[in-house]
């Protein structure tokens, strides 16, 4: 049994290096690609994932993990092997599932949606991607069928990103949230408008990529490990435990862009770094899902680079990089600046009080998409009721409205409320290591990170892809994903920020 | 018929594509890939690297190639499917000789002789080197051994890196060229020695990027089809026509280092970007052999490079850029002082004249050593004769001698007779255009390459690999490899130079 063991393990070896170097074509792709390149790079892509999906939902595959069940029976489920296992049968089920037809469809919707998306963004013209969201939701709901029975008819598509969450889990959880979150921004209306116009200005590019690395480096990221690039839209490429990649926009007149970004994406990297070697070339390698992704950027960037106790250390050193332009702002007032609070039409420039409004929106026009019940004809119209129901704007256009986001272009239909799961369990997280880590608040005044890392990494980090996201919450936290972390959080934080 | 050959072709495009992946992957190795990722990395390019050679030598490529012979024998053979079958069958064939057992052998007695010669040149420690370098050798017999009957030992070794070509051509040629060198390097030594201190002073290397970035842009090599950066060995990574990458090491006391090591490999990636886009994705897409792309090398960074008509046209704006350096000193004295002919222990630093010596001197090591008549431990004392004897130079240390080149660690034993054969094809060729390029130094003396790119793509680029390199070098200039245009060269240059 042993060496069908290894046999299998070699397997997970050779789909996770392909799965890696196909990380690095895309990180490439986005980065350093000289213009022309970009039709050989596809094939090249193209070849690289076939290949891989093809060891996965080879006859092989499936021989060996039917041969693997006693051997599976006979350890202990909550070891690594036996995990493993688990997580490769999983993959295997589900991608054995779709049918070859259905994939290279697929395929094909995601690149025109992408290319039409671009087109009707820039040309502000939502017929113009109409056909191709139409196609794409039509593959979707086939995709749902493929897994009957089902709880929800998007529960499918949400497992793609947030293993095992139900979509009546995120229907409960939101609904909690939601009238908190629309009361706080109602309270918050109600107060005088913050005025941080001192952000809104030129902050030099080099200053800025400079005060970047500075802060990171402080928080723990190490470039020994990873690299920092520019890039028009900014994104992490996690490779291996040894090799994790940032990348950083900067806009050249407004300074949080280039400051948040770099702890979000850090706080991404540093989670790829902290996956146990243990699980190296396994699928065992990944984070547990994209809300825990999304928990560890959020943390980073809010709970940390938001936070009174993070300026405390870093204010000094930010205003002697940026003397004339807050040389004289003081440090309240740079902390309420950048924790003011403004519904906007742009999800990406949402503040923390308004943000996860954004995603409930999106929600619900996805489950009614796959539904039924919404037409994507009467998209735009659905959108521009709800943002202006949620957060009470107009969109001036539908670029800035209902073409803002690449994601339904590419076919990702049940990402979106992984972000805004992943803030509830930034903030679970952090209260369940605020409790462990008591002089926290001390030691970040103090800049000192290392016990904050450290926690993450033996707690979070560590384990990888090995539980499942409700699992693992419940494990670390003791619950599964909870909005009442959160809710506190917020109506905490605002409240003093506020006066409220 | 048609869907066979339709089968195969897919098998080169996965092939070629998965090489490209490899070749990115070995690119940001060595110029973006954070310290700990090597780990990572190593194992991703292996398992790529094991499936383009599972692929190759495939029972189902085996069978194909099989199936394929009546379809072959129905084409013209100097189509581009038949070449396509032909070296494709060529690889095939050459792979599936060679035992497993020696492929796995192989691979670690390079990884573990290029750390120990990394190691052994640090502590200028022969003896260190020794043991790995006997091991390459003896594997590398055995490598031929797998080729019988041939009509020499080093023959299997040399096609690795130039298809066909044999040692006894090689020897002939090196025979008339050796004595040829000789006399020139003698008749130098008596002329007085040329002063070029100007070249060795502070050069600041952001202007040293600029002026090379502008003198390849002016040669046609186009930054929407390639990139250029900075790495600690220059060198240059095609990945298809429409993505090729050169690497740049400055000296910051040494403005020859960078300037003429950016047009080597700018010639290396021209010729990359100029394969035919019918040949994109099959084993076509490839240069003809190691001669030929550096003839392509050589010709940009010599013939063009160190030429007068190229400095009429330039040395006015490098003047224009370091006239603290180089603005009191005429174009004449600039000219001789860029073709200084001085012996060097150290081959990449060598001169246009002595260049040859330092590859002639390794062919006879590296054929003693497979012959047998050379012992790995006796190669210091054969070394340190030898480059006494050729060049008038005594090493101070086995690092500035026998330790100097990285080629033998990593086992390539056949490739350095390829660099002065592609010393002689450049000046072979340059012949050749000159005459259908009658204005050509005129065309120089303006600045404008544009012709002379443009005949190298359509007679040299173009073809790929469909044609072997002495094919191709009959097909081009009517004969195979030559030594007598680049003695001509030669004499006529430095007599010029040096008043001989």
């Amino acid at each position: 049994m042993d060496s069908l063991f290894e046999k299998f393990k070699k397997k997970n070896n050779q789909i996770t290096d392909l799965t890696q170097a196909n990380g690095l074509l895309g990180w490439d792709q986005q980065v350093n690609m000289p213009l022309d390149g970009a039709e050989g790079r596809g094939h090249v892509m193209q070849t690289v994932q076939e290949l891989v999906h093809d060891m996965m939902i080879s006859s092989e595959m499936g021989q060996m993990l039917e041969d693997l069940k006693d051997f599976e029976r006979s350890l202990d489920p909550d070891s690594d092997d036996a995990r493993l296992i688990k997580v490769t049968r999983r993959e295997y089920e589900k991608q054995t599932r779709v049918s070859t037809q259905w994939v290279g469809e697929y395929a094909m919707a995601q690149t025109l949606g992408q290319t039409n998306w671009e087109q009707a963004k820039a040309a502000n013209d939502f017929k113009k991607f109409l056909p191709y969201l139409e196609k794409i939701i039509e593959l979707k709901k086939q995709y749902a069928e493929f897994f009957k029975p089902y709880d929800h008819v998007y529960d499918p598509l949400l497992d793609d990103f947030e293993p095992g969450m139900k979509t009546a889990d995120v229907k409960t959880i939101f609904k909690t949230l939601r009238p908190k979150q629309v009361d706080l921004i109602k309270a918050i209306r109600e107060k005088p408008v913050i005025e941080n116009g001192f952000l809104h200005i030129e902050y030099p590019e080099k200053d800025q990529m400079e005060f970047g690395v500075e802060v990171i480096k402080k928080l723990g990221f190490d470039f020994n490990k990873a690299r920092q690039d520019r890039s028009v839209h900014p994104f992490t490429q996690g490779l291996n435990v040894g090799d994790a990649r940032i990348t950083t926009r900067i806009d050249p007149k407004y300074i949080g862009t280039g400051l948040f970004g770099t702890m979000h994406e850090a706080g991404h990297a540093m989670y790829e770094l902290g996956y146990s070697p243990k699980f190296a070339r396994t699928l065992l390698s990944n984070g547990a899902s994209y809300a825990f992704h999304e928990s560890q950027s959020r943390m980073w960037e809010n709970l940390v680079g938001r936070s009174l106790a993070f300026w405390k250390y870093f204010y000094p050193k930010f205003q002697a990089r940026f003397p004339s332009q807050v040389g004289n702002i003081d440090l309240k007032t740079f902390y309420k600046g950048i924790n003011k609070v403004e519904p906007t039409l742009i999800r990406v420039e949402a503040d923390e009080a308004t943000y996860n409004l954004h995603i409930m929106l999106r929600l619900e026009i996805e489950i009614e998409f796959i539904e039924g019940s919404l037409m994507a004809k009467d998209l735009p119209e659905a959108w521009n009721t709800r943002i202006k129901e949620y957060l009470g704007l107009t969109p001036p256009s539908d670029a800035k409205g209902v073409l803002q986001d690449v994601h339904w272009s590419n076919g990702y239909i049940g990402y979106f409320p992984t972000y805004a799961l992943g803030n509830l369990l930034s903030v679970q997280l952090w209260e369940k290591l605020s409790g462990e880590i008591p002089d926290l608040e001390q030691q970040i005044e103090k800049g000192e990170f290392g016990a904050l890392l450290s926690w993450l990494r033996s707690n979070v980090h560590v384990h990888g892809m090995k539980f499942e996201p409700q699992e693992l919450s419940r494990k670390i936290t003791g619950s599964p994903i909870d909005p009442y972390p959160y809710i506190r959080y917020l109506e905490k934080k605002f409240s003093a920020v506020y006066g409220i």
